[in-house]
């Protein structure tokens, strides 16, 4: 209300271009947002924060897109086994390929999601980072989401992109900081979150420097070097980034160390949690779910609550997906 | 000269002022990397390169400051070994404790560097990140160098200070990729470079999280994760910048490959070697040297002369260290 006071003063008239979070229905969880935005960037304010440290991280699945039925990344990896098994008839009786021939989702991310991490490293692995950019960018184009028929980027979170947006025309700097394999993450997440490769942080494959036709190549292994989920993001966060985040978006227990990291530093700090409440727009899962498991985080969350918010999905967003939009 | 025509037009008359890299004598090494900036920066021009992909890569001992008897961080372990040897009794007996105790630089940068390394992650490990920029902090105010007797970040190039600078003005972003620790490295390189931490890439210790006082905490372990040194370089630049450097720059065969992968992409590009010829103002080392062995980088350089330039220190240096601005 003062805000829109104070935007009226200031000659803007039209609600929708004055709001930077459209897509955010009004309500507790977009005014501690809002507020947490303008307090640090106050300048002579009490909570007043550098631009060199307003550092934002975001986890992605589940966060910045959906995670349903699977982890979209996991989708990939089942397609890179259906691509590749002709070439590997072996792979027909072992695992974790035959639970990926099968699309056997739950076996895939049953007991810490070992299939998923072994299929990754082997599917994902085992060719140049530029031949993987390449597969990603074929399956983007032609891969289908089995619910609701759109490409894969279409499910992305509208009103996590107006966040975006919102941090980035304050200064900040946002991270992504996820569990997914990092090249397969910046084969499409620069142009849809409009987030630079350097500021894309995920899990690695070791990698070797080859000669290809006399020149240098980076050849992926297959073996990984750092699982970048729970304990390992603000490991992550501090090779990477170095700073610690003021701000942290997350929607698992995945991100529960990131969220301790970035909520226990100096200062006004804020924690974020997406909890997913809409099973018709998206999808409803926290406590007992195999994919975006979610429970000490929000125990975590209610604990904390000057440092923490939940954005309930059901309640808090206008819209799910940007296609929402166009209808 | 003709540059100096052009900034005469735009009304600009102290030729030190006009002259970002007023500490280099003119002369061909100069002109090369004046007018790749040129180049690369002239919008519409057939070399243009977008802000976002100005990107350069320095190897920082030996590039960036000065790197003998020892690099600067193998003074560091000693003194730390010295500083740690009351608690660690059986250190005066065993390797690579024993030669850091005797002074032994022959000894500890033997062989690969494999007593260095050794030492590295004994007296480097162990600590928290914080309480390691500490002990970096307090050793920097007070360790003198040997031969100059001063500070040894006063030991850093003048002249790639102003590169440094002249780079930033056009809008590159530089990085640091070095084979130092990380960490070593954030502690004062920001300070001295203006180069901010999340752009400063090194040698990694594996990391644990874990609670002190019930705050999470980063926990250095005594244990390499990662030695960013020769094939390394590229691994990390593509790890950590996720972009191809446009430019580098090194003094040793540990920054070959990072040189070769600056120079072969596509488009124009630039790779230098900072050549140690100065035996009176600073070191005169090269294809024999243990510290900053320049022999394969240095047959390349000769190969590739359209794309690779060699810093002659002697020649091309008017003034190597700050302090000499002062006299």
């Amino acid at each position: 209300m003062l805000q829109a006071i104070l935007l009226t003063t200031l000659g803007i008239t039209s609600a929708r271009a004055a709001d930077p979070l459209s897509s955010w229905n009004d309500g507790s969880t977009k005014q501690r947002i809002v507020e947490f935005v303008r307090s640090v960037t106050t300048a002579g304010g009490p909570h007043f924060v550098p631009v060199s440290q307003r550092i934002a991280t975001f986890d992605n699945d589940g966060t910045l897109w959906s995670e349903q039925p699977a982890y979209f990344q996991l989708q990939f990896s089942i397609h890179r086994t259906r691509q590749l098994v002709a070439s590997h008839p072996e792979w027909r009786n072992t695992q974790p390929f035959k639970a990926a021939l099968a699309n056997d989702l739950v076996a895939l991310t049953s007991g810490n999601h070992k299939l998923f991490l072994d299929l990754t490293a082997s599917t994902c692995g085992g060719l140049t980072v530029n031949e993987l950019h390449a597969e990603v960018a074929a399956w983007l184009k032609s891969a289908r989401h089995p619910r609701f028929k759109r490409p894969y980027t279409d499910l992305v979170f509208q009103p996590m992109l107006e966040l975006l947006a919102h941090l980035k025309a304050n200064r900040f700097k946002s991270y992504i900081v996820s569990g997914g394999d990092l090249e397969f993450m910046r084969a499409w997440a620069t142009r849809v979150y409009g987030i630079p490769p350097e500021r894309i942080i995920g899990s690695r494959l070791k990698t070797r420097s080859i000669l290809r036709d006399g020149k240098p190549t980076l050849l992926r292994l297959q073996e990984f070097e750092f699982f970048n989920n729970a304990a390992g993001k603000p490991i992550s966060i501090r090779k990477f980034i170095g700073r610690r985040p003021i701000a942290a978006f997350g929607n698992s227990d995945g991100d529960l160390q990131m969220l301790q990291w970035a909520t226990t530093g100096t200062g006004k700090r804020l924690g974020v949690i997406v909890r997913h409440t809409d099973r018709e727009r998206e999808w409803s899962y926290d406590r007992k779910s195999r994919i975006g498991h979610l429970d000490k985080a929000l125990d975590e969350a209610a604990k904390h609550k000057n440092r923490w918010a939940v954005i309930d999905m059901q309640n808090d967003w206008k819209v799910v997906y940007p296609f929402e939009l166009a209808k």
